[in-house]
């Protein structure tokens, strides 16, 4: 019989059961962990050898060491007062898939190197278009992150935009441009400045009063390009921004848009998914209109880290990116797919099996259930931050993101910024909950992301209270 | 007691048994699976429902699913006769290490939202840096594949030429261009064109013999570019092609791009951790010189896809490139990395993990003593087709992939290479080995890549005996 993957097969099946067995207890346990890790810069570095061992060690030894070394510095991302960023799942159907898609090792590069990769992610992706409501036009990708789809839209609409820089570069082309706005993901500039366009290449389109981008002075800021000579190349909206969840009104963008042949793509990397609740309706009007659009799974579908879905309508406008051939040279299989040709990467995890765990194993119902749940724990701490007289929320609170600060009367400024960081940071370095700050026309917020599946409103109630508390520990101080 | 991701822990526990005594036997048994997938183009779509379902399923009704629709789709990379591509392997150890790193489920983007996954990827990286003898300067960061890391260095490489280009974009900036050889992976075209190079921003220069880039072609088309007016980016060296395992002259490349100050990458995605080997040191000599070196533990190391390893002398360009913060505006903890600045994904998997297992569990003797196997395995392979006079071997074969073709006296041209192909076809179909064919010259060979880490000497033997049997077979039809 032979070794299982240079292991010999019984000690692959005991370290296993060893191996769920930590992580049956881990999870259940995970309210007695500090959220955020204690450990100081270094102290991780310096526990580990400064060699790989000679001689092999046991898996024991290995978990010990785990144990002892890695998991004090892990920042516990299952912790249900994870709040900071944006609160995430792994999800047990979604740790068992990767755990199968590791055992498998395919490579979804070409349909060949593995037909099920290939057709699993293209199923599975026809499963989540529908369960968000968009049409059946849209065909997806799993890409590893926002950042990379995000990459991959622009650089279709690129392509699109300046086809003669296919042969000969950007350098003897006109200069394109992508329109956005400040309450854009950072990963839209690094995308464009990635793709040659210099950070001039992005420009930053006014917003109303609720951070959403202005459709006037977005065809204005086009037009006025067009007639300098600049090529558009996308308007990249957002649904549910990073800092505040601002909504960009996609339906009046696309017209602009669309009227000036222009790409529209739309990020709604963590709010996608909300999509699925018919009373979340109003947020997503016209982004059926998109190009394109990016959706992560891993941030509030439950979905371990990374699983990001790119939807585009016209998938040849990524292969114009990506292939090296052009598609009458294609060879081989008919009406397959070479999912290496959507994107920068030729080598591709089985990404889709976590995904395709996880909806079926929930269920539609009990997707939109746990996600309703999150929205009404939001909704429930709006309300009683609403209460209180000395605190502020940013309004609205459209998803599961709440952001507020602590505003007593006379304290402004610096001073109510850097009492809002003080408190923060007492909630944190206590271990109970981990929040994180954000920057709103220069003034500093607290965000308070619900998503994670294993936080209730105790959790939620809890981080309140410690919050509140902290107010008379950062007196004292 | 809460829920384990979104299950009961009770449930989460046993499920996780099952999924692990599935893998134990699987693995266990790959010798009884077919090399290559049966299934038909659209088979796995046809046989999976068209919408995800209403209702949860159980962890059970999943596992059979994947046994009886997925795994027929699959194409076992794990087989010991999987020859096609570069033979990779999971290893128990690094299935493992996946299992705990999805568990987990952090996001190493900055160092505070998860310090250990930070610091055990730069002890990790410089544990095989040392193994793989490149001196303590260079620097390590994981991406997804070579695709990504390829792309990262001639970013870096990229802002470190046209400067001037970071504002203002590459329109107003005078033309970039890499040089690299036909033999080069075509993620390196791929990387040009996405950075807004175009088609005509990689150039192609001759090589000897052997196929490695030669020197002095290399300084006669920079040194014509120069003149003419085009910035010259980076030199994209191999070792190691993928088509026939080339070798460029590392050392007397590094001459003439230091020579002219610009930018040495050197691809040895599969090759590089043969440099551990050192019998095999003068295929490396002067890879000490680099700006940046890809080398995939995914391929050779016996670590799960995806884990690609970019090594870079000088991290500020990393950063220069994919940074949004200058330098002097980073905030924080201080002497800690962030590694979301290193390229362009800004989510990252704790990819470390397994890495770390893998180079424990078999130490630095074990992983040495598995590449120089596989290494005899192709010598042995290339011996014989040495006796054989009807069969011709690609010269050299410097690492585990051997190159040959049937070549009967008369049968020559179109009618040869339509003979290899049928020859490569029979095997394939038989199901016992997976070969892949490549085009030297116009002319097609077949590649026998020797690296999964259950191969053994049968199977290589085997699959040598069903390559001559397949002669009669294909003469009879």
């Amino acid at each position: 019989m032979p070794a299982s993957g240079g292991m010999p097969p019984g000690e692959f099946r005991e370290s296993g059961h060893r191996f769920i067995d930590w992580v049956a207890d881990y999870l259940a346990g995970i309210d007695d962990y500090p959220v955020l890790s204690r450990v100081q810069p270094g102290e991780v570095r310096d526990a580990l050898g400064r060699e790989a061992p000679q001689g092999g060690e046991t898996m024991e030894a290995l978990l010990r060491d785990f144990e002892a070394v890695v998991v004090p510095g892990i920042t516990h991302w299952n912790h249900p007062a994870f709040f900071a960023y944006f609160a995430i799942s792994g999800s047990g159907p979604g740790i068992l898939g990767e755990l199968l898609a590791a055992a498998l090792n395919v490579n979804a590069m070409v349909w060949k190197s593995s037909p099920a990769a290939t057709e699993l992610e293209e199923v599975t992706l026809d499963w989540l278009r529908s369960f968000l409501g968009l049409p059946p036009d849209f065909v997806g990708t799993i890409n590893d992150t926002a950042s990379t789809s995000t990459f991959s839209a622009l650089a279709a609409a690129r392509e699109r935009a300046l086809p003669e820089a296919r042969e000969r570069g950007l350098a003897r082309a006109p200069p394109g441009r992508v329109y956005t706005t400040a309450e854009a993901h950072s990963s839209v500039l690094k995308a464009a400045h990635a793709l040659g366009l210099g950070r001039e290449g992005a420009r930053v389109v006014p917003t109303g009063p609720l951070r959403g981008m202005d459709p006037a002075a977005l065809a204005d800021a086009i037009d006025r390009d067009v007639t300098s000579g600049v090529r558009p190349l996308a308007v990249v909206t957002t649904i549910g921004s990073t800092s505040i969840n601002a909504v960009d009104p996609v339906g009046a963008i696309a017209e602009v848009a669309d009227e000036r042949g222009i790409w529209l793509h739309v990020d709604a990397a963590y709010a996608g998914v909300a999509a699925a609740l018919s009373a979340m309706a109003p947020h997503f009007a016209g982004w059926e209109r998109a190009d394109s659009i990016v959706i992560n799974p891993h941030k509030w579908l439950f979905t371990p880290v990374d699983c990001s879905v790119l939807y585009v309508r016209d998938p040849a406008a990524l292969r114009a990116a990506f292939s090296l051939t052009p598609a009458y040279l294609e060879t081989g299989e008919q009406g397959v797919t070479h999912l290496m040709d959507h994107g920068l990467a030729l080598g591709r995890r089985f990404r889709a099996l976590k995904l395709w765990f996880v909806m079926r194993y929930f269920g539609q119902r009990g997707l939109r259930a746990h996600l309703a749940r999150h929205v009404a724990l939001a909704r429930r701490l709006a309300e009683r931050i609403d209460g209180e007289e000395e605190w502020e929320r940013w309004r609205p609170t459209p998803f599961s993101l709440v952001v507020l600060r602590h505003a007593p009367p006379g304290v402004r400024g610096a001073r109510r910024d850097a009492l809002n960081l003080a408190l923060m940071d007492q909630v944190n370095r206590s271990g109970t909950a981990f929040l994180a700050q954000t920057v709103i026309d220069g003034e500093t917020w607290l965000r308070f992301a619900i998503g994670n599946i294993h936080t209730r409103a105790e959790h939620v109630d809890a981080t309140w209270k410690a919050l509140r508390d902290a107010v008379r520990a950062v007196a004292a101080d």
